[in-house]
């Protein structure tokens, strides 16, 4: 990050006529995004939402309300302009980008990016959800569509997914890479019964205890208990570092993605915002681990980046603050104790 | 409310392509705007921010970090376009309505409505802050002002207030009318430090020892240790309410004014919507008394409504939830274990 613009920020900050950092973290962000673009008032008006598809093996362990074909359904009606994220990405202004890569089905349509590495996952309670080379290679198609979105005039990007499913092995890399105890991070995805939760704990358990991956490598905890998505939800973040762009996680697929990035790459996580805090218990657990904080609490527990793409607009607020808010000089207001 | 239209929108949200309940609470939003508006899908286009600037006899107990010429200052500064809510508002697409309810020092700008009471209240630790003939014109000088600002078209009303030391009445009429103590709910507003928090509790301590108002006298609190711009907010609330339209709190001075006008009429909370939670204790009780839950939690505490224009793009956003999102059937997603 450019430390020096940050600094400038943060004088500029406090010279605007308001209680030094009684905006809170709105001037944290505006900070954050100085040190990111470089510049004091960074223009943040293309904005754009990656949704990356994938289906995962261990769906047939019954963790999920849902059916496995409501992964292809869902992208359909994203293509379709029908679902959550379209709705509330068009009242945020946010261009949507959709990416297969995995899912168990192909849709022939060209508003979708095709990616697929495989189709869906193998169940990682009998086996590496993937190889280590998909893992790698979807880890790629992440870096490569941020890249692509990047070149197209993308100033920010926002991370979302779908995948049925997705809660078990977002909630399983967590569990590897932190220690902490399943019953205290798993939670009922988007519909479960307590009875569910149960099992998805133990299906879970099942998979760490077979893969016993290795906290320490992350390409080998994303490969034996991750999934298509979460690699290339990853791969965006640090592709989108690599570009020198905000990137925004959302729910607890895209915070398992985050941390996982992390793990890769430590430094990602200056380029990385919160949005939401998700109703899945997990999900605050990894904003400690990077040592973020959400500041929406809707208690949403969607996907698709819902929770994201309602953050954006706070981004282009704080730009707001710090470009257009008249110094005390300017204004002719007293400061504190004057 | 009309109940009949919160029931069909209750049904349409559960038809709509999503778990069930998975956005949480922006489809309450959804829900209580159906039942203020009467129709599905209301428009919320026009947004109306309405800012009531005040001074406080209490000031003199050095309750405040700044001098109180800085009302006056203040609302140069909003008038010149130069403070945050400025950048805020526009960055929402409120429109900004400033009103003198009771500033000791006049301003003359045609931008300015001018409705002053008093010139700011009196020192509540040796008297009533204002008489109850004073309290009762500053409610109706926010009545007035959510009235015109509805028929000159307004669709969502959001409160703000400017009024150096204003946080002190507002814990007072918090201790008033919830009975809590003092070291419980009292901030350092602005900036104070700790002695000047300790300074605080004792001076509100003095005011209400030597008022005594009747917590089951609404209008007695307010007169006598709430302040002209409280009142004008509460005014503002239950003037919205009475012309049907939705009204957002903002931090703690404006939560102060929706408890008061909830003790002056309960059915102003079906129309107020919380916002952000403000770094002052005190906030969150108040929202507790309102069973209201703000959704943004940026450690705000600068007052002038920013945290209520922050809120406002998610009353789109829930509406264009409901209007725009396809049904299970429509786009033939199957449902939850089909």
């Amino acid at each position: 990050l450019d430390q020096k613009m940050m600094g400038e920020a943060q004088i500029r900050l406090d010279q605007l006529t308001k209680p030094q950092g009684s905006l809170g973290k709105l001037e944290e962000i505006a900070v954050k995004l100085a040190g990111i673009y470089g510049e004091l008032f960074p223009e943040l008006q293309n904005k754009v939402h990656i949704i990356m598809a994938g289906d995962h093996g261990v769906a047939a362990e019954g963790v999920s309300a849902y059916p496995q074909s409501v992964t292809t359904q869902m992208v359909h009606n994203f293509l379709a302009n029908g679902a959550a994220i379209n709705a509330l990405a068009e009242g945020s202004g946010a261009k949507l980008k959709i990416v297969d890569i995995g899912m168990i089905e192909d849709i022939d349509s060209e508003l979708l990016v095709k990616a697929k590495i495989k189709a869906g996952t193998e169940n990682m309670t009998k086996g590496a959800a993937m190889t280590r080379e998909e893992a790698i290679k979807a880890l790629e198609v992440g870096i490569e569509q941020a890249k692509k979105a990047v070149e197209e005039g993308a100033d920010i990007i926002s991370t979302g997914e779908v995948g049925i499913a997705n809660t078990t092995p977002s909630s399983a890399v967590l569990a590897v890479f932190t220690g902490l105890e399943l019953n205290k991070i798993v939670g009922k995805g988007t519909g479960l019964n307590e009875e569910g939760v149960k099992n998805k704990i133990d299906v879970i358990q099942k998979a760490i205890d077979y893969n016993k991956p290795d906290k320490e490598d992350a390409l080998d905890v994303l490969a034996s208990v991750g999934g298509l998505e979460i690699a290339g939800m990853a791969g965006v973040m640090l592709g989108a570092a690599a570009m020198k762009k905000a990137v925004v996680i959302d729910g607890l697929i895209s915070a398992a993605a985050a941390l996982t990035a992390y793990k890769l790459c430590p430094g990602v996580v200056k380029y990385l915002f919160p949005s939401h805090r998700s109703a899945e218990p997990g999900h605050i657990k990894i904003y400690e681990e990077l040592n973020l904080e959400p500041f929406i609490d809707l208690q949403m527990r969607l996907g698709e980046g819902t929770g994201a793409v309602l953050a954006l607009p706070f981004f282009d607020q704080a730009v707001n603050i710090i470009r257009d808010m008249a110094t005390f000089e300017e204004a002719g207001v007293s400061k504190e104790n004057e």
